[in-house]
């Protein structure tokens, strides 16, 4: 089926299209800012509803804002094949993250309803209202609302930095007021999302297309540590309980622990903040951040023990105290396995390169993962650079995902 | 001549001295706020000028503020022992920095005017305006405008946090404007300054009085790592080049190499920025203080030296780099030896314990100390706490030092 496509006209397409999504919200850094529910966010949407009901698909939002375009299927019993990604950015983002997914489904349906007709089972495109977390502090409020473990009812104190609650927003944007259908969905039968790896493995590997088997599990700590404040001066090596000492012992030991293992587990300490943080005065308190990820909880859980066991040793060394404030604890997320099958099978038949891998960052295919089979399939990131302006795929890659795409949802729906 | 006083009075005299200044600028901290040319510091610096003339001194002040009490000496040609310290404090300081070497020449002179009438040699107390720089962007003020090392030419673009000029300030207080004499001197014999010790040494060895040989000298650097922002899930450890990890190897390793210098050498990193400062992404810049002190600058010299060019080899390791900025290299410098061991004989004939040592800190001594024969001679501080309400030191340590002192004076002047 991918002989049948047009390559070039293809590719003029799929770039014409960044361009066009990127349109709403392009800001003075060169980037796009869509956050939820704001003007540029709204306008995005619009564009993606105008161009779904173009195809002659079914447009319809749910009460928060997803918007989904609706092929119907030939099956009145079928459920339905969910694609897409999100429409929201960060602040200052690029032109890929979460937009291709939306790009690659509309160029995949269009492909599918223009050569092979309705489809058995529904195919629905799915533009997803929030991903990002730019906003509120919260983040997959799409995803999560459409696979119920988002509660409109639960998130009156959310509020942004301008102190805009999420339901004043949400209003204000047209939704959570029951004009729209309850997002939640039991009628899914499987959801694929194309993304770009926001990561240089692919790139650095020389692979085309990226089959997610897991997305990480993460734990993320702020740990303090407890010292006391003396004089730089006068106050003798020997007698010091120095904060700063003891905290860049730990992240040391860490750091080296993380490197050391082969199973693809990375840690990151990248916050600081340090009390007094006077140069001229010893660090009573140092909180600094842990994030630590890996495909297996076992595997967080045991290297947070051991690193944890080791702390405890530095901190009697230097008469500190630690205390660990835990505050996220997600569980990894595999991926359907027929599905990425499915998906491998048509790169081998394609002689496309790709690399069985885990996801390090989050997506909104670990919130549907848990829902209904699930497959997230990545492109590369030149420089594995994201959320910036700089975020760039060659079109030979995207291209190479959007007929991954079609030939899948074909497997798939028809 | 120490067993002619009244221990009980003399003690009664000192915590009311202590008392008495600690009421100008007392805060809401329980601590004492006195900023230069601030109500708090001008009514002070009236008050110790009321108390010189009531002890019948001649009480003049120089054209930045600093107070001087004169006792006339009975050679016309002999030139000033000059003893006090500074009227200035931090934010929310303590009641005996700097206030406590005032307090001590008030009592000494009152003492030796009382028992043994006019000396020799011409006395004066110094109350001196300004050494904290708790105010404004600089140290030394006072002193350093004596011994001609500041210039009033030279600060007019120094300003304070609310954006009042040193000159505006000044002359708000009612100095600068050459109303009174000039502050240069080229008329003392010697300075002695009484200060509470402001680390733990003395207290932790049983001590009563400190004789510093040398105040420390001192480096400063801000050194900054560069390396490389990436997403703390998708960037593999082999592949990172983090400005944190960089930054806690160095400060681990420079700690280490100060504990382990047996020659009082204290290395300092009090103070970090991070950038992008985020817990899920790789730092790409970490700037750290370095304070570095000791009595021989070519220890310090050879410290920074060993300490830097292992920090190449881990930012090689790394892939980061880093950029020195050293802002401070103060020279050590040595107090007098006749002056030293004019105190250290006095208090072994009392069987006073003494410590000779370093000081650690900086003081007005250090200015003084290379205009004229200098001696530093500390009483204990509590707990080693100082820049805080909770400074305190005991009566009977205020007492020793204020007996050293008049001794010394009199072996000076009489």
């Amino acid at each position: 089926m991918i002989k049948q496509l047009k390559p070039s006209a293809l590719s003029a397409q799929i770039e014409d299209m960044v361009e066009w999504l990127a349109s709403y919200g392009s800001d003075n850094s060169g980037g796009v800012t869509r956050l939820l529910y704001d003007p540029a966010w709204s306008a995005a949407q619009k564009a993606v509803q105008a161009k779904i009901e173009h195809l002659g698909l079914t447009a319809r939002y749910d009460d928060v804002g997803n918007l989904f375009g609706r092929l119907a299927g030939r099956d009145p019993e079928a459920k339905v094949v969910l694609t897409g990604s999100h429409i929201d950015t960060v602040t200052g983002g690029g032109k890929y993250d979460g937009a291709f997914g939306i790009i690659a489904s509309l160029l995949a349906v269009e492909y599918l309803l223009t050569h092979h007709g309705q489809p058995l089972k529904p195919i629905e495109i799915v533009s997803l209202c929030e991903e990002e977390g730019s906003r509120f502090p919260m983040t997959y409020w799409g995803s999560g609302n459409i696979t119920g473990v988002k509660d409109r009812d639960n998130v009156h104190h959310v509020k942004d930095a301008n102190g805009i609650s999420l339901d004043q927003a949400m209003q204000a944007a047209g939704f959570g007021s029951d004009l729209h259908p309850s997002p939640e969905r039991t009628d899914l039968e499987c959801f694929i999302e194309l993304h770009i790896e926001q990561g240089e493995v692919l790139e650095r590997e020389g692979k085309s297309i990226g089959i997610v088997s897991h997305i990480v599990g993460q734990r993320r700590y702020n740990i303090t540590v407890y010292g006391e404040s003396n004089h730089a001066g006068t106050t003798p090596m020997k007698w010091r309980r120095d904060a700063m000492f003891t905290a860049a012992e730990m992240i040391r030991l860490l750091t080296i622990r993380a490197t050391a293992d082969q199973s693809g587990l990375v840690a990151t300490v990248g916050h600081m903040e340090v009390k007094p943080n006077v140069g001229n005065v010893i660090a009573r308190e140092v909180t600094f951040s842990l994030d630590v990820r890996h495909s297996n909880a076992e595997t967080i859980k045991q290297f947070c023990e051991a690193c944890f066991s080791e702390f405890e040793i530095i901190a009697a060394q230097h008469g500190t105290q630690i205390r660990y404030h835990k505050w996220m604890d997600e569980p990894p997320v595999a991926m359907d396995h027929t599905l990425t099958k499915a998906a491998e099978d048509i790169l081998k038949r394609g002689r496309i390169s790709y690399k069985r891998m885990t996801s390090g960052a989050g997506h909104d295919s670990q919130i549907f993962g848990t829902h209904c089979p699930t497959a997230l399939l990545f492109v590369p990131s030149q420089g594995g650079i994201s959320h910036s302006p700089a975020e760039f795929t060659h079109t030979e890659d995207l291209q190479r995902g959007v007929l991954l795409l079609i030939d899948l949802l074909y497997k798939l729906a028809y």
